[in-house]
């Protein structure tokens, strides 16, 4: 029997009204289906890295696993147990050691032979984080110059991997991680604080491993994909300065309120007296090769490849999808109007694609994600459309705070709302939509994925 | 010299810090110039209207002029004056009579012939634009089967061309207008509660026409194109009821509160002792041909073939483009920095266009309109962006309340902004985004255009 990854995909069919609103249905969700397999983790490394002979390839970069005494995989991040199994099926006996950080019950049933997989706290880091990461430091203490080191980066691998720098305790940086979360600071911002406060981010990880070669495996959870910004670049020269940390902090009015430990380590820093983290011009870099191995592109080039086997025209709109999550879906919503026309800009039948990621600003008490209040939003403009659907996604299979991946929506919804006594309306405005698509059976379920590329947004019409 | 509708075509283009920026504003100036010149009323009836002997052509639609008396031109609208004059070149001597409603101040020196132009009060009904209805009514009293009647309809044409039923005064019509503007109602709901207490509009004007023969020309100015919804269809079957529009009156609570001489004209209504508005199937229509002879559309095909024209990629989103101003320029942002991408799903360059009429919350005092708050809302997210250029413009020249069309942003904007000392984020929170734009000299100016398309949305990426 064929496993399906979407759960409930054939419920999600059956529920179709009409049999055009059967066919878009079915296309959206084999689309997404089908992302969903190729953006997995494992296939990343599979489709991408190959093993010949003693010749590792990964794109167009190759080298001579021959030419290298010991091979060690080291790594942190939500999708780095999953890509540990694969680099293990790959060089099986040619890894000496390794050590990856992923986060609590994840580690299942996978098969990583040599690489030990240490299950350790996100959001918020834990000790079971800092062990790893001292384990991690104390495996890269000896590697020599003929040495290969093998990093597995993905989302999440910055709160995985906590290392405090100086004085600070951990008790002191989960304190400050809660600070920077609620201040209103950006991601980035955030990032530039953790860098100065750590023994390990902010390429420091990279400069540890010195004077060994380092592959660096990075899947994406950034919109954009700097690799500066993902998992605190762990392995990327950081453009940012103590400087910057602290500005950002008395930007932010949490200067005051930080540890002492903190400010000691950072006026350290400004003075000089506690090291920097390493920059683009650093040296140390020539032997570190950083490789975007997935990220939200891959899956929208995936999606795109399905749509074509589908004999379906398909256009992608953008990998930086961003916005208020119900404002997005009114703008895909106003592209589904366009594809229903005779004379259209965008014949049907199409797939319109886009990724990234949508905020969602809370005002209401409900319980919701972002893809699923942008699908809600979506509905309301697209009421009564025949062989219109809007689906959206978060490619962790975890929208928001609840269990299901995103929602489905199509011209029947707002009147199947109504038919069960919801105003659509309503449930937006109490950022309810989990209840809302629950009641009516468009929620689409896929339990944690064990990646995170980001959202996946698609718009079918036929 | 050439005369350009975009006044300040040549400041716009200097104001480009870069040689790829000017690049970028000088093709989306380019588009919107063109666009807007193909889009002028006068034009779209010169392009699809003509004469051939005595044999009148409109598109597939073919009549002989000589199979008729009399030849009367009727209408009421923004655009309804252009629209007289190019109909009168066209038809010149043929032309028995006419009488049509455009706004105070607008007949400039359009020469109409024998087609006498009416001065009204719009956005709110009045005095003469009654005395105009009435004149209207009173040409089509005599018309027998072998005249032709060609009425010009265009946005605005509904408050131009007043014609209160029963015993409703036009000051009570004025009030109604108010309080269902003010109600929260949708303009498809105040338009149904129009209808059913006016002798004019919901297709009554067609019925008055009978047994003549009637070339509705249309040019809309509502997202969609629905031609009921255009000037209240003033021609065009009406599907909706006195109990539709008693309906909408009871739910937005305004039943209570309107005039007596409304509440007695629609009770009448419901029950049979009014006149309902002629149904679809109504066979009067058979000699009724509503040609819609412009739109949104019309212009973002033209947009579409100046973009080729100058030999570049174009795509056009949707012509339904709706939503909250701010975040619709956020969607349009997110598309720009896919485009400047080395492997895009948008490879530069690329024109890309987007029609329809976004909407503002309006929460701040400033002053602005959809058009300009969007290119500002665009303008934070391409921030530094090369080459990359958003603008929006009002086709009727007037965005907002504000004398500017519109406005266009590129990558420097929040840069010049910030040497001036503005926040743009200040600004956006304000809803004074004429005031930002005034400032750094990124204004569209082209003064009332005399047509009213919706609105345009161009984004150009070199």
């Amino acid at each position: 029997m064929y496993y399906f990854l979407i759960k409930n995909f054939q419920n999600l069919i059956s529920n179709a009204q009409t049999e055009k609103n059967r066919k878009a249905r079915k296309i959206a969700l084999e689309i997404l289906e089908s992302t969903l397999k190729a953006s997995n983790p494992k296939n990343l490394v599979k489709k991408q890295i190959h093993l010949n002979g003693s010749l590792l390839k990964i794109g167009s970069f190759t080298i001579n696993l021959d030419d290298y005494d010991r091979i060690y995989i080291i790594g942190a991040g939500k999708a780095s147990g999953t890509m540990a199994e694969a680099i293990n099926e790959l060089l099986q006996k040619r890894i000496t050691n390794g050590f990856v950080n992923i986060p609590q019950g994840t580690t299942q049933d996978l098969k990583t032979g040599h690489i030990k997989l240490n299950e350790a706290g996100h959001p918020l880091p834990d000790k079971a984080g800092v062990k790893g990461a001292r384990s991690i430091m104390k495996l890269l203490e000896d590697v020599k110059e003929n040495d290969l080191i093998i990093s597995l980066i993905s989302g999440g691998g910055s709160a995985l991997l906590p290392l405090p720098a100086g004085n600070i305790t951990l008790t002191e940086m989960q304190r400050m991680t809660n600070k920077l979360l609620k201040c209103g600071a950006k991601i980035d911002e955030i990032n530039i604080v953790r860098k100065h406060i750590s023994d390990i981010k902010g390429g420091r990880l990279a400069m540890k491993v010195f004077p060994a070669t380092l592959i660096s495996l990075i899947i994406s959870d950034v919109v954009g994909d700097h690799l500066p910004s993902i998992a605190s670049g762990l392995t990327v020269p950081d453009p940012s300065t103590y400087s910057d940390a602290v500005e950002i902090l008395k930007r932010y009015c949490i200067w005051e309120k930080s540890p002492q430990t903190v400010r000691l380590y950072l006026n350290d820093g400004l003075e000089g007296k506690a090291p920097e983290s390493p920059k683009p011009n650093n040296p140390y870099f020539k032997k570190v090769h950083n490789i975007l191995l997935g990220s939200n592109r891959t899956a929208l080039k995936a999606a795109k490849i399905k749509a074509t086997q589908l004999r379906l025209t398909s256009i992608v709109l953008s990998a930086f999808m961003e916005g208020e999550a119900r404002h997005v879906g009114t703008v895909i919503a106003s592209l589904a109007r366009e594809t229903v026309l005779t004379e259209s800009f965008l014949p049907k039948p199409i797939v319109v694609l886009a990724g990234g990621e949508t905020t969602v600003t809370v005002i209401g008490n409900g319980k919701g994600g972002r893809n699923q209040e942008l699908a809600l939003g979506a509905s309301l403009r697209i009421n009564e459309l025949e062989g219109v659907v809007i689906a959206s996604i978060g490619t962790d299979g975890i929208d928001g705070s609840t269990d299901a991946a995103g929602a489905l929506v199509d011209g029947t919804t707002v009147k199947r709302a109504q038919e069960k006594g919801m105003n659509p309306l309503d449930y937006l405005d109490n950022n309810d939509s989990y209840t809302f698509f629950m009641n009516i059976n468009d929620l689409i379920m896929t339990g944690p994925t064990g990646m995170n590329i980001n959202d996946l947004i698609i718009l079918v019409s036929v």
